[in-house]
């Protein structure tokens, strides 16, 4: 074994980094052993210094990020702040002087992937983000290697635990939306500002990170159509029991039948009970992967957390530096097939659709036909009435996310319908 | 991208060595993308030519597998032969000749890996063989790389698609073990001789191969505790049911408490219905790994058939192919834990035991004074009498093998209990 160690700069020292620096000092020897060389914390940048943090040197501790990864003896930088900036130009400035980076910043990666890419290849350097997507859950791993000699059609999972965590309370209580969330608020599930995960941000940069992977294509974030689930309501759930379903926000990357485009996007979708995903709980994340050769495979395990995040941090910080011992670099960005990104309108799906129409003859002949002069196929109706009101629910066949949009539109303009009270789309099946 | 091709020997063509061959030349220019040199089948070694096998160039193949491997042009060697010889040979003189290795050979892994290991790492080449464990699913890769910088506590699944196909059908239909396994080989899923599959022969071989990489050990064939699945009747399955279980072949691998040591095994086991493993149906694995920082993941997709484990073969031979272009080697076998691989005796964990009792006073007392006798702590009794007859269900709490062994063989020696009519771990809980 090589005993001069490998030097470590970890940027970041809150929840993920924190436990970084503690399993790097109590494994040392563990991550040695299997690196073939020492591994050292040769520096933590902060934002403020003055806390006392437990097991890291103070001497180590600095306000100066970017003296920090313009030192030159560093060889791998540990990005752990999260947001765009300052962790871009740190990152670029990490691979200018010989490092290589081990990321978790989904949004960075989402963003800024292709330029971050571009950097790390002309510098000889590796750029590994295992932890931007389904914290431990080992996905993007499998994706880039073990799959590599696969054709990948579809990722189709559940990437943000706060969302799941509200929508399986929803489910299992008859909860509202905002109570499921004050819940989450209370329990530290949801941050103060829940923005980011109830709004499908979140799990969309996830997904593009996912696709570009997947189908080996850059997908840029403003290529992921992105629903949130703030206005899933108690009253969805029980339509979703009715037809044997549950609700997920759902992240879908998919290829087209035909093979030369793919798809992106994030919202609530209805899944049958029986689907593997509609038995994810709490906070858990969940990721289907469909592939030509190797079929169906899923990845289950917590997705986020102090824990869970080091320990993908630590997977690719072991691989980064066995890359470096050995003076070679990992796979980097997989872009060669730069097939078609479609819009959302392309998205052929199934859809149930919540009416509240007028309660008399003919009602139903007109929604029909409408949705005939669209080209959506109805698959099955249910109509009840009440007090001259009556609500319809129509679940369609496979069509267009564009047709279903204009049948919706159409629906809006008759006299007889009073308004459209939930679309949602049926995944899974 | 290099224009010159790397040349791969393929060793076998059967279901497996067919797929690859088919995806190499219909993928052909997929992997050269991603790999960043074409791919060339250079030869293929059969066992009888004369046979038409669509796609390949009668001109590759051959019956001389040796003068193949030693043919010095060829950079992968794929081996899906299968058995001990003459694969084993045929892999190390293919080191010797320059070639790495890619290999689906559970039964050999897991028997004399330490040694192939040790002649890839002499002479500087890869050995790769994500394809033996659980086919597709992507799991020598996680535990390997994903995890390396993790603390790997248990590894617990199902690993044979055709013992589980069994159980399914026995638990779902009610049927005994000879009219499932019946089942199971008209239906292609159990093989003629289906020892190896029911009495846990290539399960144990599998949890050898994960046991030695989840804690950097070497663990033999021979250190796996193993019990088959032959003696799984329709009455474990209706006490599984009492107590909201359901019966799996699992291997389980596990460190102990205090970290010193490790045991393997493989053998039926109830699991509790809310377990996810439970819900694993038909011919699909999945295997659940608990880490100190990730804590429960969970890999699951198709444990066999052709192209799944073509897939598997192919994501490796990737990986092997782009180390040889930059010069390097992937993870070798990392051993140096060196933990003291423990006896079955040593497996601390719950029973269900169903015994043929007398149907008369003080016989609960009796049996109830030797589980004290041995430190077997009882968690439930239930007594069920008939016709001067009574069965007796103990549910105990943990307890080590061997203290539940020797329980067993004192109960035996009692007059009043007329057999011991099931034993069986309880686990997952």
């Amino acid at each position: 074994m090589r005993t001069r160690p490998l030097k470590v700069a970890l940027l970041g020292c809150g929840v993920v980094g924190s436990e970084v620096a503690r399993i790097m000092t109590t494994h040392a020897d563990d991550l040695a052993a299997r690196i073939g060389a020492p591994v050292e914390l040769a520096g933590v940048a902060v934002r403020r210094t003055g806390k006392e943090r437990e097991g890291i040197d103070p001497a180590l501790v600095t306000t100066d990020a970017t003296a920090l990864v313009k030192r030159g003896d560093i060889d791998v930088v540990v990005e752990v702040i999260g947001g765009i900036e300052p962790a871009r130009t740190l990152i670029t400035t990490a691979f200018e002087h010989g490092a290589s980076v081990v990321s978790a910043n989904k949004a960075l990666l989402a963003q800024d992937g292709a330029a971050l890419h571009a950097a790390a290849g002309e510098h000889g350097k590796d750029l590994y983000y295992e932890a931007a997507v389904a914290g431990a859950i080992p996905l993007i791993r499998p994706l880039r290697e073990s799959l590599a000699g696969d054709k990948v059609n579809r990722v189709l999972g559940i990437v943000n635990g706060t969302t799941n965590f509200i929508l399986d309370k929803m489910d299992s209580t008859g909860a509202g939306y905002q109570e499921a969330l004050d819940e989450a608020t209370a329990l530290g599930y949801a941050e103060a500002d829940p923005t980011a995960d109830v709004e499908g941000f979140d799990a969309a940069a996830k997904a593009a990170i996912l696709a570009g992977i997947a189908f080996h294509t850059r997908v840029r974030l403003d290529d992921v159509y992105r629903e949130g689930m703030a206005e899933v309501t108690a009253a969805d759930f029980r339509s979703a029991k009715e037809m044997g379903c549950t609700i997920k926000l759902l992240a879908i990357c998919e290829r087209s039948k035909d093979g030369s485009s793919v798809t992106a996007r994030v919202h609530p979708a209805m899944i049958p009970l029986t689907h593997p995903l509609a038995s994810v709980r709490g906070a858990y994340n969940a990721v289907f992967v469909e592939s030509d050769a190797a079929g169906q495979l899923m990845f289950y395990g917590p997705g986020a957390g102090g824990s869970p995040t080091a320990s993908a941090v630590l997977g690719d910080l072991v691989a980064v530096c066995r890359n470096r011992l050995n003076g070679a670099t990992g796979p980097g960005e997989s872009a060669y097939a730069d097939l078609t990104v479609s819009p959302m309108g392309d998205v052929v799906t199934r859809y149930h659709i919540s009416l509240d129409v007028a309660d008399k003859p003919g009602v139903l002949a007109q929604v029909a036909t409408v949705f005939a002069e669209h080209g959506v196929s109805i698959d099955t109706v249910r109509q009840q009435g009440k007090d001259g009101e009556a609500s319809l629910v129509v679940v369609t066949h496979r069509a267009s996310d564009a047709s279903l949009t204009g049948t919706v539109e159409a629906l809006r303009k008759l006299d007889t319908v009073r308004g459209v009270a939930s679309i949602m789309r049926v995944e899974g099946e």
